[in-house]
Order: structure tokens, then C-alpha cells, then sequence
């Protein structure tokens, strides 16, 4: 993954706010799209970034190394991005909002961190190294450091209502992936099983985004929670296009290693999907690639998938998502804000990386 | 490692704190001492262990049952008590006490949590099983789920001054995690270096137990900052005698298995002592063992550190470390509180569990 910068468009020369983008003329293009439906934040934006960086300075160099490492995770910074533009569609940015966009980045880059931990964790069962263990640690340790300035941050705010907010959603994103985990080896997931995964270790933290943004601006208790649904749909759509492009997604536009959920045995919307619809045969050698996982190419899964048209099903399910989240931005008054949100769920379902 | 209840004894009947203590009669006796000691708070101790079992309460029943788990990591409830005691000592105990305490309690276990997970992480070099990594997987969420959790009691109190000392405290536990486990397989480690991996890693969290206890019954700042050098130097013994069980300890009585330092290359006070001042021989066969660390059995370890009667010199410095933080507390007025905090310091060096 490499980083391009925004920071060259942005009126703060010098930041160090960075989105990962890659290298081709077709990914150059998302990126752009990005920056533009930033634009009414950009400045914002850099601000949570220069706190997020600040936070995490340490007065032992090494610490400061390591954190120089999560750069490579600060991607889209997409949930800083859905709190400030619901914080200035809602009535305006505060210093505050700056503060918790931190926050929320650094709460996710945290999930981030631990997430890696649990997949390498799973590969290395194939071969053990001594490197990637002393990398684990640090990992496990890093993730944790993590969490730790997350809620150290929190104490600079002097807001009682977002400190409970933030605490009451890290607890439903931890028990996402406890229940993701403790399902994982699971054939029989259902579609409602996989979706309320989906909520809770993915749909609350934008959620909690985009509700801290329009609280903390001074709006109304309906707008408010059409702000938190608006998070939640998002959300959610992000996650099935995320899972979609795990499948069939271009790696180097991606920026990993595509069919981890596959090969972590991991059941996703077009998985199930197609379990669910495909003709008996194909449905047990499915069932038969998933319990011996790395028995099965991305190319036999998605003649598989094809079948079904089962990629097609999700990417539906993600657009009329976003569908139920654009209609919630109907209570906010025009602005260039409530225009990015709009332009923000196009961008969920139709990215590429 | 077995429970054995001090519910029995407690004003509170059905209560469910208990503290593990190891079945034997010698055993018992000190955990008969550990009772008395926290006479004076026993009720709040038990209304911090409801408040942290509330906490931690989901509606996934798989949750419930993986938090059950951690019962076993319940011990001593060293930090809550400390907190009480120093509470009690410096004018009364209050709800928000309670709450801290069970805080305190909650990043402690989640700390050992996933210390565990390290550890395991490196003796599976030796056994990969997946069951091991499953295990893995869900140690790693389950700390993660704590560390939320405490953050989120946090936001219950209404007290910024709390809020941030854990904040900052727990970034400071970070710090002297990451600071260990790069420092691992250093040969060369100083005793400076060691005291400041343990400062960092054990102390900070002893002494904001105490600092807090303290400060949130209004004591004034001179006895607030001797609290906390109080359950700063008290950590820091503590850790040193911990360190000097792992080495020659009973591990029916500790109830983990011996000589985990030093198979993972952990240097220690007893072994840095030992490789600064042996025969050159004596080093070089140390410095052996702890490099292809297997190799070497826990007779072996004992032999060389009765050369240089390291034991003892680790715990002369635990005493040392005790008798500074005993003459902090001259700043009290007499009570029974007060005499348990004094009591406290000669079983942190006595203890043999």
C-alpha cells in the first residue's frame, strides 16, 4: 500500500495527513474523488490528524518507532471524515469534534492492529517463525497502546456524554469480534447472524461517529439519532463491500492479501449467500473448500460465487444500505457537508480499494 | 490455582469476591493473614468485585462464559485493596471508590490477560496446536473486552481528575510492556533499566491505586503524593518478589508454572545480579542457558544464583524497597486502615503466593 498525499491540496502546508491510495491511473481517480468530497473538512481533518500524532508521542524512541509503523493502517480515515461532516451538516466544527475524530481513528487503527494479530496468528499455523512471533507481541502490545491513548484522549474532552458514548462502543465492537470469532468455524451462519456481526464490530463505531458529530454540534435529539442511522447503514454497506472486495478485489489496489476471510474460515454475506442458493454439489464442495481452506483458489470460489450471483446479492445488499442511510440525511438542511455525506455512501459501495 | 472464599467471613453472605489461595496449611494461614489485612474494607472490597462482575455482564451468553474464565486471574485483589485501604486511611471510603477500585481491578486482569497470550505465543514456538490458537485468539478480544470495559465504568464517574490518572496510567503500563518485550533477550540489561521496565509496568498502577484512594477522599497534596510513592514502591517490591518466585517458588502454591521469565529470556533482578557479579564461567554458562533458555532446568538456574546469592539480594532490595514506602505513611494519623497499609508491606515481601 502506498501513501499518496493529500496534504499537497490542503490549505496546511507541511501536515502530515496522508490517504493510502495506490499507484494506478483508475485508483488515482477513487483518491481524488475522496479529497473532493472532503474538501468542506480537509482543514478539520488535518487537525484530528496532528492530535492523533501528537497523542501518541512517547518519551521512549522506540515506542515512537513502532507507532511510526501504524501509518501504513491510516487509510481512508473515513470515520473522522463521517464525524466532521455530520459535525459541520449539523451546525459546525469544535475543537472537541477535532479531539474525538482522533479518538474514533485511533479506536479503529487499534482494531486494526489486533485484527492482524488474530490472522497471523491463523497463518502462522503453517509456518512458524520467530520473527513473526516477536512481531505478534509487539502487536498485541501496540493494539493495546493503542486503546490505551484512545481513552486518554477522551480524558482531555470535557464531555461526559462522549466519554460514555466511546466506552459503551468499544464494549459492542469487542463482543463483533468475540462473537465473529467464536462463530468462525461455523457452516451454517445465517444472513441475520452475519449482519448483526456486521453492527457490532463495524456498524456502531461510524455510528458513534456520525452521532458524536451532530451531538457536539448542537442538533436536536431526531436529528441526532438520523445522524447515528445514517452511521450505522454506512457502516454496515462499508463492511460488505469490504468483504466483497476480499474476494474479488484487485490485492494491489487493496493493499492485502486478498481471501483472508476465506482462509480464516470466515463466513461473509456472499459465502452464505451462495451456501444458501447453489445447487447441492456446490454447495458441499464450498463447504469442503471452507473447513480445509487453503485447499481452494480465488478463482474456484468465485466460479462457485458466479453460480449464484452471489457477488451481485451483496453489492445489492450494501446499495440499499446506503439507501436507508441517505434517506436518514433528509432531516439536515442543504450544505456542502450534507452534500459529502450524500457523496460518501456512493463512494462505500462503488470503491475499489 | 484454587479459590478459597473470604465470602464465608464477610458481612455480605453470597457475595462472590473470593481471594485464590493455594490449599496447603501454610498456605492457608497466609491467606488467613490477607483476611485480616483487609478487615478494615472487606465490605467495600466485596461491593468493587459486584460492580466489576456487573461490568463485565453481555447479552451474548458466550461472553458470560468466556469472563467466567477469568476468575482464576481474580487472586490476591491487591490494587482494589490498597485503594480502599488508602481511602479508608485518608478520611472514608465513597461510592466512586468503589467504582475505581473495580476499574483498577479490570486493567490489572486484562493486563494478565494478555501477558498470557504473549507468554503462550512463545511456547508455542515449541507446540503449534490449534487449539492453542484458538485460545489465543480469544485471549486477545477477552483483554481487549476489559480494557474497554474499565474505561467505560470510568465514564459512570463523574470525575475528570480520575479519568485521566487511568488514562495516563494505563499508557504508562503500555509503555513498560513494550519497554520489556524489547529489551528481552538483552544480555546486558542493568538493574537501572529493570527497575524502570518495572516502575513503569507494575508501580504507576499501584501507585495511582493508592494516589486515588487517597485524592477522592479529599486528602490534601502532601498526602496524596506520599500515597502514591507509597504504592509506587510497594508495586515495585511487589514485582521483585514475583520475579523471585518464578525462580524459587512452589508452583502448587503459586499456581503457574515456574521459571516463565526465564524461558521467554526475561532477565530479572536475581539473574542480572547474578551475570554482573559470578565467576566468569559461572556467567558465561548463565548467559548460555538463557539464550538456548530450554536447555537449561530451574536446579541449574538456583545453583548459579546461590553462587552469588542473588535470591537474597533481590530480596533485601524488595525490603528496602517496602521499608521506603512503610515511612511514607508517617504522614497519617493512626488507624486501622492505616496499620493494615503497614501490615500490607511485610506480606509483599513475605508472601509465597
Amino acid at each position: 500500500m502506498m501513501d499518496q498525499g493529500l496534504a499537497s491540496s490542503a490549505p496546511t502546508p507541511g501536515a502530515s495527513f496522508t490517504v493510502a491510495a495506490p499507484p494506478d491511473r483508475r485508483a488515482r481517480a477513487s483518491s481524488g474523488d475522496l479529497t473532493d468530497l472532503y474538501a468542506p473538512i480537509l482543514d478539520d481533518l488535518l487537525s484530528a490528524q496532528r492530535i492523533f500524532d501528537q497523542e501518541l508521542i512517547s518519551d521512549l524512541p522506540f515506542v515512537n518507532e513502532l507507532c511510526a509503523t501504524i501509518r501504513t493502517y491510516r487509510g481512508k480515515m473515513l470515520r473522522p471524515a463521517l464525524l466532521l461532516l455530520a459535525a459541520k451538516a449539523c451546525g459546525g466544527v469544535s475543537k472537541s469534534h477535532h479531539t474525538l475524530a482522533a479518538v474514533i481513528e485511533m479506536v479503529h487503527v487499534a482494531t486494526l492492529v489486533h485484527d492482524d494479530v488474530l490472522d497471523e496468528a491463523d497463518e502462522r499455523r503453517k509456518q512458524p517463525t520467530v520473527g513473526a512471533m516477536a512481531g505478534n507481541t509487539a502487536a498485541v502490545l501496540l493494539g493495546d497502546y493503542l486503546i490505551s491513548h484512545a481513552f486518554h484522549l477522551c480524558g482531555i474532552l470535557d464531555d461526559h456524554y462522549a466519554l460514555r458514548r466511546i466506552g459503551k462502543t468499544t464494549n459492542t465492537v469487542c463482543e463483533g469480534e468475540l462473537l465473529q470469532n467464536v462463530q468462525r468455524l461455523r457452516r451454517d451462519l445465517t444472513e441475520k447472524e452475519y449482519f448483526d456481526i456486521t453492527q457490532r464490530k463495524t456498524g456502531v463505531l461510524t455510528a458513534t461517529a456520525c452521532e458524536l458529530g451532530a451531538k457536539l454540534a448542537g442538533a436536536d435529539d431526531a436529528t441526532v439519532e438520523a445522524l447515528s442511522d445514517y452511521g450505522l447503514w454506512c457502516g454496515v454497506a462499508f463492511q460488505i463491500v469490504d468483504d466483497v472486495l476480499d474476494i474479488v478485489g484487485d490485492e494491489k489496489q487493496i493493499g492485502k492479501t486478498l481471501g483472508r476471510d476465506f482462509s480464516l474460515g470466515k463466513l461473509t454475506l456472499p459465502t452464505i449467500h451462495c451456501l444458501a442458493n447453489a445447487a447441492p454439489e456446490t454447495a458441499a464442495a464450498l463447504r469442503d473448500a471452507l473447513t480445509a481452506s487453503d485447499s481452494c483458489g480465488p478463482g474456484r470460489l468465485r466460479d462457485w460465487l458466479a453460480e449464484t450471483d452471489s457477488i451481485e446479492y451483496a453489492r445489492s445488499a450494501a446499495r440499499a444500505y446506503v439507501a436507508d442511510a441517505v434517506r436518514q440525511l433528509d432531516i439536515l438542511p442543504p450544505s456542502d457537508a450534507k452534500t459529502s455525506l450524500i457523496s460518501m455512501t456512493e463512494f462505500v459501495v462503488r470503491r475499489r480499494f
